[in-house]
């Protein structure tokens, strides 16, 4: 489809290929740029991610999740040295991290991220990292970070780490949008954590708990172990290559204890992925549920065009005075733009 | 605007509409009833609430949320159960809670909720308690709470109180929903907690520093009050009833310590909301949100319906091949439905 005539949607789309010309030539600036854009809903990254679109597919994708606290950003530091260092099954990937963090009116903007992170990975070339503050709805936060992943995976990085800080519903389907969904947990979070913790493990592929050097680990461990045998008892499949059991693994980020092990279950995924053919299935559900949330919104702003002035406000009105629900106002609204 | 004609469809509008004045009658099965029809995304539950929307409007709503571990469901009781024993301001209202916990397949349904808080206010005829469990989309769980909040109040309750588990962006969300919000902490979360904490902050209209009875208390509340006092300049503004300076206060809700002073910042922030306008004005936003969301699903609906068969799978290996962008996707799929 191409853009509307008229000269700022054509300024907009040679925009958004020269930059998307430029990030396929390894530059750096311009691939933030990009990035930038998108976050910032604008059109030129619309049409950067659009022209970039093509040479994605390529990367491993892999999400990382789970509450405050239990050391997760240091633990995707440690991952990204880890494969950098390869050879491993996967020689050594370029390495995209994005960081998906809480943000403040009081502190401004992001809070976690860059500042943390840049003393372990500086200084490599193949590692580009970029924070996201999770200001704003979160749905839409949802979106811009599968654009943000996808003009990566475009760029040309081999291994895209996905990290969100906080553990609520919203953040896990960010990290769950990854084929490869890593939980870490942490021993001695307290009871309702724990509890929190079993809604998570739903999401997992590979279950880590981290900061296993304290005490609690091997009690954190066991327990898990045991959710895991009860939650799927035909683990004995395993080995049949039709399944896949979550591996619960101790590491310490902190100490870089356990990392080559938990390299390791992430190969090991992959591998599953590829040869049940569930990588596809994720891939064909992610897209899907991506396609939706595009049709919802394009369609409200269609409607927004075709309704007369006033009419919303009017609605709203109607809602303020109880005199119907706002799903009763939005089939009246709908069936007005029908006529 | 009637219901399509046909047998269906009538009996659902007359089983909505048979419930819904049981409803208003006091009879709590089928109060119960109704809220698992739209817990279920039921015709019949819609047609319920759009049966009682009218009768709702009265209650005044409070939302509780904060990172795990804070103690948010002890507080919740010992507030319900200080309102009940007015009289206070506002005598003795009968409170709906609804607690929004999160779920598990492992575990299955709701992990905490009902369990917990019925030792407390078991036998109180003007407290009724509803856990929601976090299943499936977190977009779908704030719509639902929100209609599920829309019946208690339909049904009479004067106070209904709403509580997260988690405070993940979604949850504290659903919380913030509700006019007046309390962000609840705890001494020594930890730091990565901490950084949340200013996240939630943005969204408190009063912050709790709850187990005040365990060291780190003070520097807590010291840290909040100094965080307030750097992001509200203009405190001294207070008095003239224009603005709203969110307190900082202390609780134990496990000794019951602190709970007539929050009551009491509840009560004013109530009488802030009357006397400046603000109010009217969040419930004006909070509805304009629930109109577009609904517009956005229900357009979604009947593009659904008006694409050939097939359309949309197509659209999707489009998508797996790379060929364009969801939202490029989306563009061309609304464009062929107005052709």
């Amino acid at each position: 489809m191409s853009p509307s005539p008229g000269l700022r949607p054509t300024a907009t789309l040679q925009a958004g290929l020269d930059l998307a010309e430029a990030v396929r030539g390894g530059d750096r600036l311009a691939l933030s740029r990009l990035l930038s854009w998108i976050e910032d809903g604008d059109a030129e990254g619309r049409e950067g991610l659009s022209a970039l679109y093509g040479h994605g597919g390529n990367a491993r994708r892999v999400g990382v999740t789970g509450p405050p606290g239990t050391g997760k950003s240091s633990l995707v530091n440690r991952l990204a040295k880890a494969f950098r260092e390869g050879p491993g099954d996967s020689g050594a990937p370029t390495v995209g991290i994005v960081a998906v963090d809480p943000s403040s009116p009081f502190t401004g903007g992001a809070i976690l991220g860059d500042r943390i992170r840049m003393t372990d990975l500086a200084g490599d070339p193949g590692v580009f990292i970029r924070s996201m503050a999770s200001r704003g709805a979160l749905g839409g936060l949802s979106r811009t970070t599968g654009d943000v992943v996808e003009a990566l995976d475009a760029a040309g990085f081999d291994l895209l780490l996905i990290e969100t800080v906080g553990a609520g519903q919203a953040e896990v389907d960010i990290a769950r949008a990854a084929p490869t969904t890593i939980v870490v947990e942490a021993p001695g979070l307290g009871d309702e954590v724990q509890a929190i913790k079993a809604g998570l493990l739903e999401a997992a592929d590979i279950i880590v708990v981290n900061k296993a050097d304290l005490p609690g680990a091997e009690n954190a461990l066991r327990s898990l172990r045991t959710t895991i045998d009860i939650g799927f008892p035909s683990a004995k499949d395993r080995d049949l290559g039709t399944t896949w059991v979550p591996p619960v693994l101790a590491t310490s980020a902190l100490k870089g204890e356990g990392i080559p092990d938990l390299k390791g279950a992430i190969e090991q995924h992959w591998a599953y992925l590829d040869r049940s053919g569930e990588g596809q299935r994720r891939e064909r559900r992610r897209l899907e549920g991506e396609l939706l949330a595009c049709l919802r919104d394009q369609s409200l702003a269609r409607l927004n065009q075709s309704l007369p002035d006033g009419r919303l406000n009017q609605a709203v009105e109607d809602l303020l005075g109880r005199r119907r629900t706002p799903w009763r106002a939005a089939q009246e609204l709908l069936a007005e733009d029908e006529r």
